[in-house]
């Protein structure tokens, strides 16, 4: 990604400026477990609204992120998946979720990664 | 911390509701360049505006992630440095900025951290 509104050269902040959003993050985790239809996005107990996640879903197909295709379990639904560059992203949310394993009281891993 | 408003035990989630905003982690990242005087937060190529300066040094203040103390290097001012908590997010940062750093065209690692 080349950013002409680009501030600074740090990979912190730019990667902070493509993915510092808290519902960005929280899509990506959802399909790191498995989820890939825009139902079962809602779904996860954040709650995130319809058309955050439609804004979320379009900025990560857009950065290429994300892929969409047809379903192949729902006819005529569209179903997402990480492209090879937002599965480079697990250690990203990897490293996030065990600091607040480590420090946030009442935090548990219930969602499991499925790759 | 123990959230009453928390919707979700999922880690990720959590440290994002504390960290998921870019001037937070950027600071956080300053702290961990040496950078411990407002002004010198202040001078970071983000630029990042006063009052978001403090309110976010108050917010890290507040959950034990920064502490305050005397200026050693100026009479009269004071410098924040990171807690043994902060200091635990270094993986965190690393991680961030090693994406951006293998994705983000143009970024470069100008900061070293000192510690």
């Amino acid at each position: 990604m080349k950013r002409k509104d680009k501030r600074s050269i740090c990979p912190l902040s730019c990667t902070l400026d493509l993915l510092g959003d808290k519902w960005t993050l929280l899509v990506i985790r959802d399909l790191f477990a498995g989820k890939s239809h825009f139902k079962e996005f809602l779904e996860s107990p954040e709650r995130i609204a319809t058309n955050i996640l439609t804004d979320r879903l379009n900025h990560l197909l857009g950065h290429e992120l994300v892929e969409r295709r047809p379903s192949t379990r729902i006819p005529g639904r569209r179903a997402y998946r990480l492209t090879h560059k937002g599965e480079s992203l697990r250690p990203v949310l990897q490293a996030i979720a065990d600091w607040g394993l480590a420090h946030i009281a009442g935090t548990k891993m219930h969602i499991q990664p499925q790759r």
